[in-house]
C-alpha cells in the first residue's frame, strides 16, 4: 500500500492523496462505509485519471470512484484495501454555451455550480434533486439521476450528449460530443451511464441546457384518494397553461411527519387530507399558471370530490411547502436506518400497486406501517417503513419480495432512481429480468475482466 | 438451405417464409442488395422470433432483420447465404395508453400507423420522418431514428421506455417496461438501439408519447447567410410564445430543385434568397404563433438585415413548403446514387464548417458542387454531391476525409441519423474515436461471438 500511494502521489502530487488518517477527516457522506479505504486519490486532470486507474490495476488492486457522496444504495462503499479516486478536483466548468445551450464540465462539479453557472444565461440543466449542493454532475451520471423533472425531460441519460471516461485498462472512451443525433456506432457511453463506476471513470460530460422560464408557480392540493391526485395530474397535464416542472406526491403521515420536524404550522397549509399533491408550473407570467391551478381545483370541486388547496403567494410559502417534501431526514431521525424503497410504478397501476403492498404488509407484520412519497408524475414511490433498520437478511428479502414482486410483471422497475450499488444486489440477483441480468454480468465480465473498477456493486 | 428452410417453416408456416424466387417479388426498398438472399423468414410472435434465431444459429447461418428497409447506409443488405428476418408479421399495436401516455407496440408497425393510432387520444409518439409511410418502430429503435423533431424530443433512444428483444443465443431480453427512471443495472436495451440488428433482434417497444398541439403554424423564411438564419433561429427559441417543432433548413440550389421537380411556382413561396429557413411551431391557438413568426421577420427587418417570409395560410401551401424541403428524391433523379453525407455539427460551428469544406471540396475537384440541408435546430446536416455515383474507393475515402476530418474535434458526429451499415464502415474504422471503436468491436465480440446477427454492419 505504502509502494501505491507513493507511485500514485508521483502522478497527482501531495495535493491529490489522502492517507490513512487524513482519510479520515472526510466526510463519508450517506454511507458510513464510504471511507473505510485507507488510500483516496484525487486527480487534476483526464490523463492523471488514466494513469491513476493504470498504476492500481498493475498492482492488483481495485479504485471506487467517489463524487458527492450522496448515493443512497452503497454504491461508493470502501474495504480497507481499496482506493478511492475522488473526482473533488475535476471541479471545472469548461464550456457553457449559450447559443448552443450545452455545458461541458468536468466529473466533480456540483449540480448547483452547474445550475448557478446556467442560470447567468438564464438556462438550468433540466434535472434537480435533494442532493444539489453536494451531487455532483459525474456522480449523477454514473447514478443515471433522476430526481423532480424527470417527468418532463427525462433522466441524466437523457441530458447528457457527450461523454469522456477513462475505462478500467486505463484508455480513453473520447465520445464529448455536443449535439443530440449520433449514429456512428453502439452508443457505449449509454453503459457508463448508470454504471457506479463499475465500468469505468466518468471524466468529463457535455450536459444539455433548457431556458429557464421567467415566472414559476408552486401549488399543494389535498385530496381524498390516490385516483383523486391521479385524476388532478390527468387535467393538470391536459391544460394547455400549463407547463408542469414538479408533481409531487405526498400521503398524509409523510407531510405531517416532515411538518411537525421544520414547524411548519402555516393554517393555509392544510395537511389533513389523505393525499396531498405538490405541483409546480413555469411560463412567461405567473397569471395564467395561478388562474389553471385554480381552476384545478374548482374542477375537482364541482365533481363533488373533496379536495383542498394552497397556492405560494410567498417565497417564504413556496420554500415551506417543498420542505415538507423534500425533508426526507426527519422520517430517519423517527426511524434510524428504516429500510426504504424506490421503485417506479406505471401511472395505471399505481394505485392497486399501494393497496395490495400495504395488505401484504399487514399480512406480513400486523402494525407495521410506511410513509410514501414521491415522484407522482413519473410513477417513483418512496417508501419508508415504521421501523429502525437494519433488518436481519431473512426479513428483508421477506419484504423485498412484498415490494418488489409484481414490479416487473407491471412494467415497473424495482430501483427506480437510487440505483443497485451494495444494498439491492440481493434484490437484483432475484428481480432483475434473467435475459437482463445475464447481460449486465456478460459485459461486466467483458469490460472489466480484472475487477478493477468499484467491484462488489451491482453484480 | 433447403433443409434449413423447411425447419424454419416448421416454425412460422407456409405463410411465414418465401424462398428464392418468392423473395424476388418484395419491394428491395431503398438498397438493391436488401433481398439478395434467397430466404425470408418472417416470425409473428417473440417465441417464433427466438426459434428462428435458435435455428439459423444452430445451422451457422446468419440473420439479417428487416422493417419496412428504408435505411439509407445499406444495414439491411444481404448475401445470397443469409437468412432475411422480417418484422412484417409483427405489426400489433399491443397497448396504447392516454393516461400513461404510452404505446407498447410490435417491431413491425409502421410510424404512420403508431402516429394514427395515438392521433385518436390527442397524441404522438414525438418523433417524425419523411419515410413515415413504411420505416417501422423496431427500424427506427434499431437505426436510432432521428428526424424533425429531435431538436425538442431527443431522437428514438430518447422515445424508449422498455424494449424485448432476442439475443443471438435466442435468450430474451424482456425489458419492457413503461417507466421513465430505472436504475436496475446497465441499460442494455441502450445497446440495441441504435445496434442496427447486429446484436439481436428487437421484438417489441414502449413508446412515450406526448400531447399534440391544437393549432400549428408553419413559416417560410428567406435569409442572406446561414449567419443571419441561425440568428433567426436563436430568436424563435428565445420567444416565449413559440414552442418550435421544425427548424428545417435548405441551402438556395437544394430548394430550388425540389421546387422544379414539383412544379411548386407559387409566388409567395420566394426562393431567391442564399437560405431558406423552415420553422413550424405548436399551441393552443394559432393567432400567438403567426404574431411570434411576423415579429420575427421585422425583428430582422429592422436590424437592416435582408429576409423574406411566408407563413402558410393553407394546408396546399403548407404542404408545398414542406415537399421542398422532404423530396430529397428529387436531387437524385438529377444525379443518380449521388454521393451523400449526413453529419451532426454543433450549432456554433456550422458556419465555419459549410465554409471550410466548400473550399476543400473546391480544392480537391474544382468546379464539383454540393446541395446541402437539413435540421437546423440540432446541427443535423445533410450534404449531397452534384455527381451520379458511386464515387471510385479512393475518392470516396478522400472526399469522406473532407467531410468527416474535424466533426470529431468540434464535438460532431460523422453520422447523424442514417447510422452506420455496409456504407460507413470504412469511414467508422478511421473516423471514430478509437476508444469508442474499441468498445464497439469488444461489444460485438462478446454478445454476438459467432457473428449470427447482420455480419459485416457498422464493425
Amino acid at each position: 500500500m505504502t509502494d501505491l500511494a507513493s507511485r500514485l502521489e508521483g502522478v497527482v502530487g501531495s495535493k491529490g492523496i489522502r492517507r490513512d488518517g487524513e482519510v479520515d477527516l472526510l466526510d463519508p457522506g450517506w454511507h458510513p462505509d464510504n471511507l473505510r479505504a485507507r488510500l483516496l486519490v484525487a486527480p487534476a486532470s483526464t490523463e492523471e485519471v488514466a494513469e491513476v486507474v493504470r498504476i492500481v490495476a498493475e498492482a492488483g488492486a481495485s479504485l471506487v470512484p467517489q463524487g458527492g457522496r450522496t448515493g443512497l444504495v452503497g454504491g461508493a462503499r470502501t474495504r480497507e484495501d481499496e482506493v478511492v479516486l475522488s473526482t473533488h478536483r475535476l471541479d471545472r466548468i469548461l464550456r457553457l454555451d449559450p447559443i448552443e445551450r450545452v455545458a461541458v464540465v468536468e466529473a466533480g462539479v456540483t449540480l448547483e455550480a452547474l445550475q448557478r453557472a446556467a442560470a447567468e444565461h438564464g438556462l438550468e440543466p433540466g434535472i434537480d434533486l435533494a442532493a444539489r449542493g453536494t451531487a455532483t454532475i459525474g456522480g449523477m451520471v454514473s447514478t443515471n439521476a433522476g430526481g423532480i423533472l424527470a417527468f418532463r425531460n427525462g433522466v441524466m441519460r437523457h441530458r447528457v450528449l457527450g461523454l469522456e471516461a477513462i475505462l478500467p485498462d486505463g484508455s480513453r472512451l473520447g465520445d464529448l460530443t455536443r449535439i443530440v443525433k449520433n449514429t456512428t456506432g453502439y452508443d457505449v457511453k449509454q453503459l457508463l451511464i448508470g454504471a457506479e463506476g463499475t465500468l469505468g471513470c466518468v471524466t468529463r460530460i457535455a450536459v444539455r441546457l433548457d431556458p429557464t422560464p421567467r415566472a414559476r408557480v408552486t401549488a399543494l392540493y389535498g385530496l381524498p384518494s390516490t385516483a383523486a391526485a391521479l385524476d388532478l395530474l390527468r387535467r393538470a397535464f391536459g391544460d394547455g397553461r400549463l407547463d408542469l416542472r414538479a408533481a409531487e406526491v405526498m400521503w398524509a403521515e409523510f407531510a405531517r411527519a416532515t411538518a411537525a420536524a421544520n414547524g411548519i404550522a402555516d393554517p393555509a397549509i392544510d395537511l389533513s387530507h389523505p393525499v396531498h399533491l405538490l405541483l409546480e408550473a413555469g411560463g412567461a407570467e405567473e397569471a395564467p399558471l395561478q388562474a389553471a391551478f385554480e381552476d384545478l381545483y374548482t374542477g375537482h370541486l364541482e365533481e363533488g370530490l373533496e379536495v383542498g388547496g394552497v397556492i405560494a403567494h410567498s417565497e417564504r410559502q413556496r420554500d415551506d411547502i417543498w420542505r415538507l417534501r423534500e425533508d426526507t431526514g426527519a422520517i430517519y431521525r423517527l426511524y434510524p436506518a428504516a429500510p426504504s424503497y424506490d421503485v417506479s410504478v406505471p401511472a395505471t397501476e399505481i394505485e392497486d400497486w399501494l393497496a395490495r403492498f400495504a395488505e401484504d404488509l399487514e399480512g406480513h407484520d400486523p402494525g407495521l406501517g410506511f410513509y410514501a412519497f414521491g415522484h407522482l408524475g413519473d410513477g417513483n414511490l418512496h417508501v419508508i417503513l415504521k421501523r429502525a433498520g437494519p433488518l436481519a437478511e431473512a426479513e428483508e428479502a421477506a419484504i423485498d419480495d412484498l415490494v418488489y414482486r409484481d414490479l416487473g410483471r407491471l412494467g415497473g422497475a424495482f430501483s427506480a432512481e437510487h440505483g443497485i450499488g451494495s444494498k439491492r444486489r440481493a434484490a437484483f440477483a432475484v428481480h432483475a429480468d434473467p435475459g437482463k441480468a445475464a447481460m449486465v454480468r456478460l459485459l461486466k465480465a467483458s469490460l472489466d475482466p480484472d475487477g478493477v473498477m468499484n467491484p462488489g456493486k451491482i453484480v
